[in-house]
């Protein structure tokens, strides 16, 4: 099965794709998922029909109404008209199962709904496999036309991080009564932000979270070199979808000010960057591991652990075996 | 600074670790962290002192009370006369801020005795940053002479598990009251447990969560194929230091079964396997990001973004640079 996809097949699935039919663009994503062995090919298909979708990264805490929130925005950019995918990032902790639950009350939602696809990506263990499988999933739905890709992301780390590297805007979703995790978080959400939301705005404390927040900001702006983005706070009750349209409106705010600054050139290039390297690392990390059919990188370890030799110059010897 | 470590100094330094001197232990620490250019040299000096440590990992979701049981497991391992080394990893979620302040209060608790060591790692950003620092620093501490390294991770995610491998033996923190929390995590903390810990276990619902962890651990057992070890659950009031005598002991027979069954020599040679080739990757990528003064790379990525060649072809053009 993994194997055999004719360009021909290939062909009639991005064309479908395109023609909007959700079990293409589910099939496509699959394959990248799964790091077909012909993803080069599906990403070189894909390419002449990417760069139109904006790419929106929301990511919080948990407990702030993520699933909410993007289920809110989902309705808030489907009433304008705009086709929306949605990729649900787990970092698959074993301790999370966020996931699946959001997802399937979103789906219940939208399930009918042929403007939207939502989509939850689950990549365990393998190194860097969120941030090569998250672009290539970024692809597929920007070539099938959708206007808005948002990625979500389930769970707190650095995999949370790396995917907001993804995005054109990324918004950050805080609660009332989470006082002390702000406190902690701001070197790090101030980096990311690029929209904060305060979701359950109904809730006591609300007022403190924004204040806070707008202190934070204040302080560090001065250390943002040249930045005339002011980060908005946006103050939500998604469940009620009170304040979504608000936050809507701030996203394209926000890629305005990044097409006036030639920032969404700049971002996009990093973005690319990031890919490439990714790519690049996967392919010689799988050309390390298969050095003499694995045989190299279990002996050199055997001398390490034996330490008859330092996995630096271990390292050396495999490099120098992969320049062969 | 940074370039300034003669071979003599180097020498001296570990000198002085493997003499208990906390400075030379925290300074060695600082430049592996910091992943000195002369790292590999500093490899190459601890090697020979290494291999005694036994490496435990505790893990768990927030609010088991980790920082507790590490602060009373480091007692009852001090009561034994081990001298025990902490690293308290830190994923650097910008969402999480729990290292801080359990490290400070474990620091109060243990400050004074000389046979204790603990260190809160937290590595940004660069890929594999952490799975790269963390063997560098258990390095470091197994060749100081701790007879047992503790390696705490905080908050939940991928870079969790990748920590956990780290480990001869993993234990799982859970606690009463989080039912939903064990049936959804029950996949990834069967595969990463060796011992498992119930804290907090005199709380309402302790015995349903150890009822439930003992349902899915013999569901789970066929498909863990000739695994002869049965993964202990131990209750504890970590906080009242009950139990704790009980987790050493599991501890102490995880490592005797072990060493019975060659898992422990099995372990520490894939523990060499990932070592190695993370080591090896990140110098695979420092040589990309620099081929061409880095220019390679910003210039396929605008290419790419100009959608005149997709991210594989650019990969493959940075590989046979690589090559060149």
């Amino acid at each position: 099965m993994a194997g055999a996809l004719d360009l021909d097949v290939l062909d009639d699935l991005v064309g479908r794709a395109r023609d909007g039919q959700p079990r293409a663009v589910a099939r496509l994503l699959s394959l990248v998922e799964d790091a077909h062995p012909r993803v080069a090919e599906i990403a070189r298909a894909l390419t002449p029909y990417t760069g139109r979708a904006r790419v929106v990264g929301l990511t919080g805490p948990p407990g702030v109404g993520k699933s909410t929130s993007t289920s809110a925005l989902l309705t808030a950019l489907r009433a304008e008209g705009k086709r929306v995918g949605v990729l649900a990032i787990d970092p698959s902790s074993p301790f999370s199962g966020g996931a699946l639950l959001g997802d399937r009350i979103r789906m219940t939602e939208h399930a009918t709904d042929p403007g939207v696809f939502i989509r939850s990506m689950a990549t365990r263990g393998h190194l860097g496999g969120l941030s090569w499988a998250t672009p290539q999933a970024v692809r597929v739905l920007d070539a099938a036309g959708f206007d808005v890709v948002l990625i979500e992301t389930v769970g707190v780390g650095q995999s949370e991080v790396d995917v907001v590297k993804l995005a054109d805007t990324t918004v950050v979703l805080l609660a009332p009564g989470m006082g002390d995790g702000i406190q902690a978080a701001k070197a790090g959400v101030l980096e990311i932000a690029d929209v904060f939301v305060v979701n359950k705005a109904d809730r006591e404390g609300a007022d403190a979270t924004v204040h806070d927040l707008k202190q934070m900001i204040s302080l560090a702006r001065r250390e943002i070199r040249g930045a005339s983005w002011r980060q908005p706070i946006v103050r939500t009750v998604a469940a009620k979808g009170e304040g979504v349209d608000e936050v809507v409106r701030a996203l394209a705010a926000h890629h305005d000010w990044l097409v006036a600054h030639d920032e969404l050139a700049r971002r996009r290039v990093a973005r690319a960057r990031d890919e490439v390297e990714a790519i690049a690392l996967r392919r010689l990390r799988a050309e390390l591991v298969d050095l003499r059919g694995g045989g190299r990188l279990a002996g050199v370890a055997e001398r390490v652990v034996a330490r008859e030799i330092d996995p630096f110059a271990a390292a050396e010897e495999l490099i120098a075996d992969l320049r062969g």
